[in-house]
């Protein structure tokens, strides 16, 4: 069986150049990153736009589970399979972070003959966005420190910072650091940390960002420290804004390239999806509206936290109104959820996939709730027995929703054909009408709530004191009306990662409550989020290499 | 009168598929990075290998003065001035560093009419060099953090790891730091700190390699640490070479842009010059010389650091000849070199000319002991008086040494035809026959008194205890037999900054000395050397910004 980047170096690609005329998209309107790569210049947004949109289409999934559910496979295969039935579609998806590459395993973007290519390139540098996003950051924070080495006239209290640096790898040493030692010269000492590029607050931004004012807008807003009275100090008060967006003026302009038949894909922002909101950039998505009769995007973990914030706190900022949703479970996966443990499960047993089905129910019953029409994919295993098959076939007919097998990985975009006509039936039916879930006018406990009874399931929300204390906080200064980020545990619908399928009778405890105040969300946490992965002991980088002649071993 | 960025910004760039195209490169020669910028393939140099060698003319300066030497301007004038006269002459420059572009005024790469372009790129992320150089860096640096926390297999003394993080970026709170805090999960508590990524070892090594197996060799053999029995540990024992050279596959190929007058420039790698050896990289440099019949290069600072770290380490790793070399100086820098203060160099004062003109005279002889043959630059200023010009004329006549006068700065290759007619008449004439001036076999303290010498006019070396120390450690470990990289003021020649003209009588005192064993050569410092600048109390970040419709505001 071929390895993901055997298939992905056999493919044969396309000239960049010729994607994007296939779009409608000609010389003055990209920016070549080598010949299978490009930005897509900031003046096609005001050509194309009275234009009319496309449809929306999200793939989100079941709770995630180490038996793997294959999400962005999905996403890239279906637009496959549309392409391939003689539609426009455009894929819309994240990038991936260079980090994790030589930790234990990279981001990739889809998977067999469902990929998005070059995917070595899009695995390690890309087109610079992370390390613009690295840059920018950094730039604020030497800035703050500077600042404070200068003689501090906003009175910034050194140990109330909260903006971090940020790095693009995996180092766990860069967790927590003492910072300025060695006297006078080198600025006051303080407690710092890095995290990894991808949980930047400036990521978030990029991704809510519609425009490069928009983008300096709320990076100015960044609220970066306290003062010595208690007060907020925003990153515009160090007059900083207009040099990070100079760092940001290219990172802004969305990345196109294609999959492994061609289809084009829009790659551009991978915020975290606990402490940011985990979808593309809204520039992107917009972008892929434009330019596609139908656009498909995914988000990030299952549709508990991923599709919620897609919604609620994306579509809102963009104005975009998702026409359909696919929700991908595989048969392994809800056989986990109804308890099996993962060596069993290759064996069909009806019985658990009786009770994992109820974590299925409960997220399409979630995004009726936004009045968005749903489908279920089972991305298919050799293993799936019929009888399984069937049960899932069945149960999901008695809820009144319509399921395919996808099998995209194997077959690529005719893999995809029974999902594709469904989705496209329903697009045509047109019986969506998106809302968002609450209204960003109540309180952030009202809002929780909402979100923790409605779409978890819990019957109710605690505060640590010290969420209660950063609730008022936020509420004395103003920063409460915002959309909620939910930063939650991905293997649960509750806050508990080992209760499966659809718990009952829960509480949903949280422990910090805090504001991205540029990036425009409330970050409501539920437990410790790790914002710096660490390297496994043996480093998947200490299997890679590049050869003389270019041939890259290893990754992947 | 206009600013150099707005001199940029009015050029008429031609594509860079144009530039490439008349140097013989095409399509498949090329990767390109937006209409202005490309990469070049490393197959070109296979394509190339039987063509014949350019020839090569390096341009440096006196020793540096406040009132600034117009070095690179210089360099990209005489570039245009020759493709003018119909000559075929390609550039090959060092890469700015993006942190400083914050600080007070960043790199740029020439000014007024003698520039290249496209310059804002290349002064923020370019084609992603840095960042590439700053990823392979920290991954080393997080695998020598994780080999500790993991078990330590290599007894990694953590109170002797020598290579550090880097960071493009302008930030003294990172000078000095410790790591690791905050309990068991973060790993072990040590100290640690930044420096710039223009001072990795890595940036060396990307200048010194000859093709990308020797750049991954080079970076296996970085020394960085020693165990606990106080043995070398070196990168290739942590098997993270592979991995950082797929970091760094594209880093290694050559920048190509064009000047204002669209005379190609090759831009790539930009290492320090005072703890690295301050020039282009060899691979840039080789490749100049194939697609030009003159390659026009420069190294960092004044002749007396610059020429010699060219000609003894870069020349001598690269089998380079170099054919001719212009001395750039100013008749104001002259003037204070004989002790005229910053507010009188606009005063004629042909009596301080006379004492600082030495300065001018020993860079001169110094060259020629590399047996290379010289010729003056006076880069014109509007305060030189007839007087003043006709001395330096007079001067470099009795030493037997052609002078041109340089108006590069006002009218681009125009201004330089004088000094091209010189340059072509020394290439013609092919008098130089060039020889480095130790051998490398020779210990550490006979070469550097060599250098002390012949090139700085020291009458001898004296060192510290530490570095008597540190260069016994050096022969033990056989790490001795490797070229010098002088960290010295640029100020002076000799190693007191406040010393000008032709200082007598000094000694050198050696501070320091270790290897970067990795780069392949053992920097001796005679000084304390920062590697980390600092922001000013007014960034110049703080006017930056860009507009909407791209307008970049405040970069110069």
């Amino acid at each position: 069986m071929k390895s993901d980047i055997q298939i992905a170096q056999e493919a044969k690609m396309e000239s960049i150049k010729n994607i994007a005329e296939k779009l409608g998209l000609y010389e003055d309107d990209l920016e070549y990153y080598g010949k299978y790569k490009c930005k897509i210049s900031l003046n096609v947004y005001d050509k194309l736009k009275n234009k009319e949109d496309g449809k929306l289409v999200l793939v989100t999934a079941i709770n995630p589970t180490p038996a793997g559910e294959g999400k962005s496979t999905v996403t890239v295969g279906l637009g496959q399979a549309l392409n391939k039935m003689g539609k426009n579609a455009v894929i819309a998806l994240r990038e991936p972070s260079l980090g994790p590459v030589f930790g234990i395993k990279g981001g990739a973007a889809g998977g067999g003959y469902a990929q998005v290519v070059p995917m070595e390139d899009i695995n390690l540098h890309f087109t610079g966005d992370m390390h613009a996003i690295t840059s920018a950051n950094n730039l604020l924070s030497a800035a703050i420190d500077n600042h404070i080495h200068q003689g501090n006239v906003l009175r910034i209290d050194s140990r109330r910072i909260i903006f971090k640096r940020v790095i693009d790898m995996n180092d766990r040493a860069l967790r927590k650091i003492i910072v300025g030692m060695g006297g006078k010269i080198n600025g006051f000492v303080r407690e710092d940390g890095f995290t990894i590029t991808v949980a930047s607050e400036i990521m978030a931004i990029l991704c809510l960002a519609t425009n490069l004012e928009d983008l300096k807008n709320r990076m100015g807003n960044i609220l970066v420290a306290y003062d010595l009275d208690g007060n907020p100090v925003y990153a515009k008060q160090l007059e900083i804004q207009g040099a990070m967006a100079l760092l940001m003026k290219d990172a802004i302009k969305p990345n196109l390239v294609q999959t492994l038949e061609n289809t084009p894909a829009l790659i551009h922002g991978g915020p975290f999806a606990n402490i940011a909101h985990g979808c593309n950039s809204i520039m992107a998505t917009k972008l892929a509206l434009k330019l596609g009769d139908i656009a498909i995007t995914e988000a990030g973990f299952g549709a508990d936290l991923g599709a919620e914030k897609f919604f609620d706190i994306k579509c809102r900022y963009g104005d975009l109104k998702p026409s359909c949703v696919v929700i991908v479970a595989t048969i392994r996966a809800l056989k986990h959820h109804g308890g099996v443990t993962k060596n069993e499960l290759n064996t069909p047993n009806v019985e658990a996939l009786k009770e994992g089905v109820a974590n299925l129910e409960k997220q399409i019953e979630n995004i009726k709730k936004f009045n968005v029409e749903a489908v279920v994919a089972i991305n298919k295993f050799i293993t799936d027995s019929d009888e399984e098959i069937k049960f899932i076939k069945d149960f999901c007919d008695k809820l009144g929703v319509k399921v395919a097998l996808s099998d995209v990985w194997a077959k690529g975009g005719e893999g995809g054909r029974e999902l594709g006509e469904i989705v496209l039936d329903i697009l045509e039916k047109d019986n969506s009408d998106f809302k968002v879930i609450y209204d960003i006018d109540k309180t952030i406990e009202e809002k929780v709530l909402t979100i923790a009874k409605e779409i978890y399931g819990a019957d109710s929300v605690t505060y640590s004191n010290d969420a209660k204390k950063q609730i008022n906080e936020l509420v004395k200064f103003g920063l409460d009306k915002l959309p909620i980020c939910m930063a939650k545990t991905q293997y649960s619908l509750s806050d508990n990662p080992n209760l499966l399928a659809k718990p009952k009778g829960f509480s949903i405890t949280v422990q910090e409550v805090r504001v991205s105040n540029g990036a425009g969300f409330i970050v409501v946490q539920t437990g410790n989020i790790m914002t710096m992965p660490g390297l496994p002991k043996v480093p998947a980088a200490n299997k890679m290499d590049v050869l003389n002649d270019g041939e890259i071993i290893g990754l992947f």
